[in-house]
């Protein structure tokens, strides 16, 4: 359909973007070189929540940091605000991307909606060990417990330096003390 | 208001369509034979949860060869999206849905908002038994185990058809892990 | 993919429903006998405007009164509020109604969504005549003219019971005043 | 319902707040001096368009100091953002503001949309007068030509010190060219 | 900015109205007389929820109903929906108000995004004490205990005439049975 | 605030990117070599429309193919879905994009808006040329007219693989018929 390069999705939340992440775009980009790989940055609308702290600025701004730190080139981050409605939702992708070819995620239902709409889902080996991590750095932040062997070296300097330790207990606070949310 | 046949309507959220529900829309139907059942699908817009599994197209489905298979005329389902705005609920379902005179659910909220606004509101007795059914149903779908002694033989047949207990098992994995959503 | 009888989608405004509908509508069952025809509401969000005086459930009873009056059966109404994305309004669609082979429509764009879409997209030639009829119905409601000869009987009788006429004039007011709405 | 004093709701968008809308907060106070008056700012979410130049807060603002400037008290602003659907707006408006027993206005559609819901509405003649002047204050505005004679001194003071010539005139020019919207 | 009153923002949902509400606009009042105080009813679209029990309309009733009989004068309810979107909030509130020149809120999130927002945030001590009353209140309400020596008279009178023990009873049951919405 | 390369802000809707656009581009990364330029895709929810025919993704694509052809790198095209509320708009901007320290427009209301929130706005002085181009392209591709001096060669063959002519011809016969859409 397209005449340019090929193109692949990494379907992702990045909260925040974590030595996993840069991982699998590093396999990605080694796998298939003349692939270009558009990171799609979910739930984009979301933001000073615990689940979701940081908005799709900061997180596009540590991803292009984290990239650029790594030399990692045609790997580009798109916001992507959800609009809640699962069955709509790979159309919708279609329409907010250009064309790609194959779709990287580890999550089940981004997997079982792509693989519904015709598309081949891969999850590589290690993809599947950062499992857990964005959910336990975001518990190390609101702890204050330092997360540098778990972010690349750009992502552990703009968290530093946006103070985000202090804004995750922040949040956590909020959640602590019930049906509270401004 | 309107010269053609009273009208009832019987809210629910169909996940799926099961013999609780068969047996109410047969009930109402005996009771009052010149009756047109309205049966509002709620959650219209939601799919592909742990709750909501099915869209509103596939539940709409099940309940038409749920009722051609029961040979139940005059009951008609017709999609109703949320509009997250409890207090304008029952306003909104009348500019949606042609008159109708009678409410029949054993939800306490669908009851309350359809009483302040007037209402007549039923709960069939027979209808009280399968109050847990469809979160049991869809837990044995999740698991793997049979459902056919709770829902109609055509809905039975849909679900297998559709692989509906390999798709409740994806999302269930995805619920299984905090924090994972597309 | 579907048990139950096939299916057939027209989709239309009904501002109000009028005889080229009806007539499209006999048209459909007629050529095939064995179809369902779901008969969607479009814009089913919308009332107490030029374009769409009637809300849907209006646009729902007139319908089905029409349908009873001239023995019409197997033809069922479905309110389709908008979702302002035309990108995702087929798939939209498909997750609102169980599945369908076939599109009426004589809506430019209608057409090409649904062809984009892979769907059988068909304009019965009957239908092409009626073209203007539902701007010029509400024109002549606004002026109060007699609208007898170009809607069913019942539709007739609707409007009248409902003050149809009343209403277009408010509404009609207000935009012949620029920069009024509530 | 309630035994506080009772209340009458006055609607309008106040794209500004101009001399025809004081004067008729002045009779509906001397007319019913025990009533307090809820000042509805609809279209509360729009601003920085031809037709809804200012902010919800800056027509507030405007409000508030042209009530002090008059010595006019019990007459509260409110904003109301549009839920656009037509059908629910009355319902909206009783879920957003305390009881209300009557209904200012001279916008035909806000006329047949309360009185359809029950409500005793009323139209000052005085009110007539200044049927056309919002359209035209902002036309002045967008000219460079003074409305000092057209608002309350306080609204004129507030239009010069936010430069709202200029800001119309930008919005203006946007207009003028189709198709250019951020 | 502004040539009227200085104005300060105090946040809440006011679910209900209770004491600890009512102090702290006595003692903001009171330490700065010539301050208007501004109460945004924040979560104004939800109502017949659990945390939401009250529509915005009624919580302003509550409100007004409150000051009237505790002779507060210059304090003003704005209901505030949500827009759902963190990141935006402020810059959103500042739309919908007048200008204000101090927030006062105990809640973390409110205070943070507040505070990156530019604003000064105060919490005053005696304001922390009524940390829990709205939940403890609910809960009261729904077991049918008394309220009076939480709430103001006129709230608990407002509370007893309009049922409230009973609709948080029915929304309670809809809660402890899992999967029931309308 | 970033440790990266600064950035720019170039907003437009690209409907389609055309040689004005890419000749600014051009421009800004001469003036500026080491500003990375954010491309704003915006109204990116909107196609199949005679403004909008095209789907962001689309755009996205044409845009990529565009600079590819051209060699020019560091621009990275981003959707940007309206949220319809004007006020709210630039730090909504802010929130999906990294930061970006100039903007460049001719929009009159994307230069207000910006600069009411601060930033410096600049409009190169041939991208003046460029005004009416949009617009008239889109009338070329509606009539069949070639485009081809208009539009970047990848564009031009875009626009031919994708019959953007019959596009724009089907949506502009709906256009043509009032009240007609899906």
């Amino acid at each position: 359909m397209s005449d340019g390069a090929p193109r692949a999705l990494f379907v992702g939340r990045f909260q925040p973007f974590h030595r996993g992440h840069l991982e699998t775009i590093r396999a990605i980009r080694r796998g298939r070189p003349a692939e270009v790989v558009l990171i799609g940055i979910g739930s984009a609308q979301e933001s000073y929540t615990r689940e979701n702290p940081f908005t799709a600025g900061e997180r596009f701004e540590m991803i292009e940091l984290s990239l650029q730190e790594a030399h990692l080139s045609d790997a580009i981050p798109v916001p992507i605000p959800d609009i809640h409605r699962h069955a709509l939702w790979v159309r919708y992708v279609e329409g907010l991307l250009p064309p790609f070819a194959r779709v990287y995620t580890n999550n089940p239902l981004t997997r079982i909606l792509f693989e519904t709409g015709g598309y081949t889902v891969e999850s590589p080996t290690l993809f599947e060990r950062e499992r857990w991590e964005g959910l336990q750095i975001r518990a190390a932040l609101e702890r204050g417990s330092p997360v540098d062997s778990l972010v690349p070296p750009a992502v552990a300097q703009w968290l530093d330096r946006h103070q985000a330790s202090a804004r995750l207990r922040s949040i956590g606070e909020n959640w602590a003390t019930p049906s509270r949310r401004p």
